[in-house]
């Protein structure tokens, strides 16, 4: 918006996925805004019409959920792709269409930095559909000669992230927790590394990677670059917000099966094609957050 | 049916697909057959209820058409899997879920033979949604301990296939053009290797493998190793067949974006886990099919 683009949103405002409409404060009166859902065609094309660019980052966004609403999960998440590249399809200047993809498509990991060539095995449907949106861009490339792109995000945070439940984006959640004064519980030792990348290095990469034309037909990992242990995440949330206290608990079942092993992502991909630097630090972006919902945490905590 | 199980079909009977009553010539009486969408939960979930082994084979079979339509293809191909895996999943005693897939998972092949570890970028929506169905099968398996198996058919043809149109498995289509004394089109040099294995060897290794322990939690390859330039295919069934001719012409457009490179399987994992071997070669695979077709040619042509 700042750079002059006409932008239109669409969103569903579920409010399981973190759908608020103060998170458009101040750009209001500057966007177009359509709610509705992204699986309905009637809804996706006429928005889609006459866009040169589509940011596509629909998605059921908890990982853990998506095996207890596996159908919806693909729908909202990989048959929307699908949709989104249909109506791309019937026009005739084809829009770029920039996915927001995950690391999630890897699942397990090796050791070292992620590259962008690391076999995909996903851990949860949440992988498989991302993965599957992934091949659906390839696919439209392949045959229509439609740019497509996808960035594979780490573990995102910041501003504006839905802080209801613990199901995805810890770091805010656990800012809400420390902030309320409570005791935030950590599985294990809390030594598994993490990329955390904030909310305003990821906004940075998806203009940056749509403008840039050697991006196109690319899957390229966006994250930090910075491996940060668990619980040196927590420390910092507890420290930064100053009130709040951790403790160390056993892992629950079934969550050492989501379990994928120390991530740190290779960015050399996407820095070699925009430049993109991550600017904000852990401390520094939990800092942000938290005086964020200082200020207006009544609209996010019901 | 011969080694006294009690099987049971579910069928939609889609003419597009090759459904064909014909086909359980001989055995109808010992089947208990029912016409049917896979899709539709209600209609799966008491035929899997007392199942002790599921052979997942429906599909939208045609992987050019799959971009045609594609909602439909995601739904009776990876859409099905989910709908088996959420039934098995509510079961007490998991059935083993066995899953016909497709090399076409693996897209363009590199040199040698194609093993299981082979990167896996599909050409095709089919592609896509036939890897989507093997991760559907890595997610339950890990998640709820359920057994499952999935075999990467490279190019199957024989007896009882459909002959309607070219749109898969162009053996058979090709015995009825040489049988009605045609030419039969064959695209560029016709070079290009593919690795054809016969019914009766695929159904002996889905038995085989359902029956090894081994086998459970594997992606195996179903081949037949042998490499066969596409022209030496359609020789052999012209000269096997007796009748028909071969004109090369050129490729059309959109169809080289399909091509995937020669394709051999290494099929050591399937004869390590089972002892299974091919028994069946091109020859004499085409002189059955053909058999086949001039004694129940009726049943196929319309």
């Amino acid at each position: 918006v700042g750079l002059g683009a006409h932008v239109t949103l669409l969103d569903s405002l579920d409010p399981r996925y973190g759908g608020n409409r103060f998170n458009l404060q101040g750009i209001e009166d500057r966007v177009r805004t359509v709610v509705g859902d992204v699986r309905v065609t009637h809804v996706l094309a006429p928005l889609v019409h006459d866009a040169e660019i589509v940011f596509h980052l629909a998605a059921q966004v908890s990982y853990s959920d998506s095996l207890a609403i596996p159908v919806e999960d693909y729908e909202v998440t990989a048959g929307s792709t699908l949709q989104i590249l249909e109506c791309c399809r019937a026009m005739t200047a084809k829009p770029l269409v920039v996915l927001a993809s995950s690391r999630m498509v890897v699942g397990k990991v090796g050791p070292g930095p992620l590259t962008e060539e690391a076999p995909t095995n996903p851990l949860s449907l949440y992988g498989v559909h991302k993965l599957a949106s992934e091949k659906y861009l390839s696919i439209y490339q392949h045959f229509f000669d439609m740019p497509t792109l996808a960035l594979r995000i780490t573990n995102p945070y910041g501003p504006r992230q839905q802080i209801h439940h613990s199901k995805y984006s810890l770091v805010g959640w656990f800012v809400r927790q420390a902030m309320e004064g409570r005791t935030i519980k950590v599985f294990g030792e809390g030594t598994q590394r993490r990329d955390y990348i904030f909310a305003d290095d990821i906004g940075e990469a998806f203009l940056r990677c749509a403008a840039a034309p050697e991006a196109v037909g690319q899957v390229v990992n966006l994250g930090s670059g910075v491996a940060t242990e668990f619980r040196e995440m927590v420390t910092a949330v507890v420290e930064v917000v100053g009130t709040g206290r951790v403790e160390f608990v056993p892992w629950p079942e079934n969550y050492e099966r989501l379990e994928t092993g120390d991530v740190t992502a290779d960015t050399s991909r996407l820095h070699g094609l925009t430049g993109w630097q991550p600017g904000v630090d852990l401390r520094t972006g939990v800092a942000r957050t938290a005086e964020y919902y200082r200020h207006h945490g009544e609209h996010y905590i019901r």
